[in-house]
């Protein structure tokens, strides 16, 4: 960053964290087989730089069967009683735990078990205790651990936190952050899905979408939650059991930012995140999903630019960042203790909506 | 509205309000010559079609003497205890009141009295008691009260309101909405004014630009708030006493709508509105401060447009749309039952802030 008020931001899309000399590929076991590994996770591996996919684990014979046509690196298809088993255990070097929440903790206790890496998606698990033990368990084993936040390594969300870091929009003061989709009309059209179901997610709307302006918002900001407030709305019969369809919420973050987020499972696709400061703003608008466009805005004063940059596919980013860390000894962010953080705040916004009262958000 | 996913909102800037026929001049007393009055009020009444600006009212003797001159049409420059007295009330056919939210009410009070119809700065006073009493009197004396919420006659805002209408965007779901400014570096710099007196203004941010997200969603919902939470932050000294300087509040409306909203004084000078429904979103950005650039896009699923359209000022179509209210015999909205919601919601926001606890919105 420089002095002037609106940055350049060259090489929008560098890789502020590789290191030029860096060679070797890491050989990830994915498992769980739904649509995001099958259409997301698998491709972007294949893309990237410093990893392949090696073996896929699933409870599923034929989902296993047909994942391992997605890859030509794929020479492995493993039931989950076999992957526990340490079946081919030396075909990979990291595991990838794409499970429904609530399941995450057994495989990646397993995983911790045979000494493998591990990149656990988000949110850490179903609840603040089993969470707790996942972390404990990668820590017991010394295996490194890190937690599946893409936006911390799309280069829009980099960038945004570099322009507040740098003072360019002055102190942070208010944050707005947004994220929405139609999960049951256009995402995954089953109204007996794992996200309905409050024992493996642990919440529909703020574990699944809430996390992305909670989490973007902290790490943007680099400020921690302390304090929320929230509400939640269930309109649709799928979404009594857990509980929240429609959620708004507050947060107060350490460093004195108040944010303002929404989310919404039964609403059109739409995310964003805006960060008002005392001498500017910068908005992510698309912010947070992948393979769509980005849109970055940075104002300061009354002067305002849209930058444009190429899009990158987010997952390719976060699993070349894993690999790369774990390609140089280096510890990768964000990791679990990191993710408890969010998995306290969660539990404070359910524990707020419920209450109808403010809510500390617990320390460690 | 027709059927089209992007309706081509013919006519941006029509005032969907006014009959070609009518005619007629309304002059108005001014009462109250802050900043607002000389640099934004008396040049947009000099531009409207049906009023006329013809008295102004001051307790400061040089300031009525200042005033005089900026419109020809003002004829009459006269003391607070002159307009109490009726002195020279046959020259003037209405009353803007636009002193401190706390002075509101002997001016209404007198206006009443001389069987004026009143046009009243929001917030309508300092606490919901006056504000009552204010209502009250005019209701009483049977004179027209309209309260100055300048964006519900903005054409972007009307638009906006049409297009949720229309069901374009679906059932809105969330709202978001901030406005923030910097009151003390940009716009007023007197740590002594009134906006900082808790007597004069009952609060510095909610009431002076927390309820332009606040009213602005009611509007474009046609809702109205019946639950909020909130968080008010001090951070420099001049602020202390009112006790809110930055604030984030969520308002709860009576069709399952959840707003967000954020407001601060000590912040870069911004405004947005974004209402996100089932199938689209409508997004006024910036959206409140009058004489600045307004932006208004629609977005129906994936697609998105940009509506261009000449920016009206803000003040004479509010003036206008009054005045032609009067002088048909229509019933000029918002009026004061309108603006007493604000009020409760308002307290109720204040309130929850202080409890740390969601505050039900009180019934009239």
């Amino acid at each position: 960053m420089t002095d002037d008020p609106l940055p350049s931001l060259d090489g929008f899309t560098r890789r502020d964290w590789q290191s030029g000399e860096t060679t070797g590929t890491i050989r990830v076991a994915m498992v769980g087989l739904g649509w995001w590994t099958r259409e997301q996770a698998i491709p972007a591996v294949a893309a990237s730089d410093f990893c392949e996919t090696t073996a896929v684990v699933s409870g599923s014979a034929e989902k296993v069967r047909s994942a391992t046509d997605l890859a030509d690196s794929i020479a492995h298809g493993l039931t989950y009683e076999e992957f526990h088993d340490g079946v081919a255990a030396d075909a990979y070097d990291a595991v990838y735990v794409v499970t429904p929440n609530g399941a995450h903790l057994p495989y990646v206790e397993t995983a911790a078990d045979l000494g493998k890496a591990v990149l656990c998606e988000k949110p850490l698990e179903a609840s603040v205790e089993r969470a707790e033990r996942l972390v404990e368990a990668c820590g017991d084993a010394d295996v490194p651990l890190m937690v599946a936040y893409r936006m911390q390594t799309e280069p829009a969300v980099r960038r945004a936190r570099e322009v507040v870091e740098s003072g360019a929009i002055g102190e942070p003061v208010v944050v707005h952050g947004h994220m929405s989709q139609r999960l049951l009309d256009e995402v995954v059209p089953d109204p007996d899905q794992w996200r309905l179901d409050p024992g493996l997610s642990g919440g529909a709307t703020v574990m699944d979408i809430g996390l992305y302006p909670l989490n973007t918002a902290r790490f943007v900001l680099d400020a921690d939650p302390v304090r929320v407030r929230a509400r939640a709305v269930v309109e649709s019969e799928p979404f009594d059991a857990v509980g929240d369809e429609h959620v708004s919420f507050g947060v107060d973050f350490d460093d004195g930012t108040l944010a303002a987020c929404t989310a919404s499972q039964s609403a059109v696709q739409s995310s964003f995140l805006r960060v008002t400061g005392t001498e500017g703003e910068v908005t992510l608008d698309p912010a947070f999903y992948n393979r769509q466009n980005r849109g970055f805005r940075l104002s300061v004063g009354s002067q305002s630019v849209d930058y444009d940059f190429d899009r990158v596919d987010q997952m390719t980013e976060e699993f070349d960042y894993f690999a790369h860390c774990l390609l140089t000894g280096t510890d990768p962010h964000p990791d679990g203790d990191h993710a408890l953080v969010d998995m306290r705040a969660m539990d404070a916004i359910y524990a707020a909506a419920e209450r109808g009262s403010d809510v500390e958000v617990e320390s460690a």
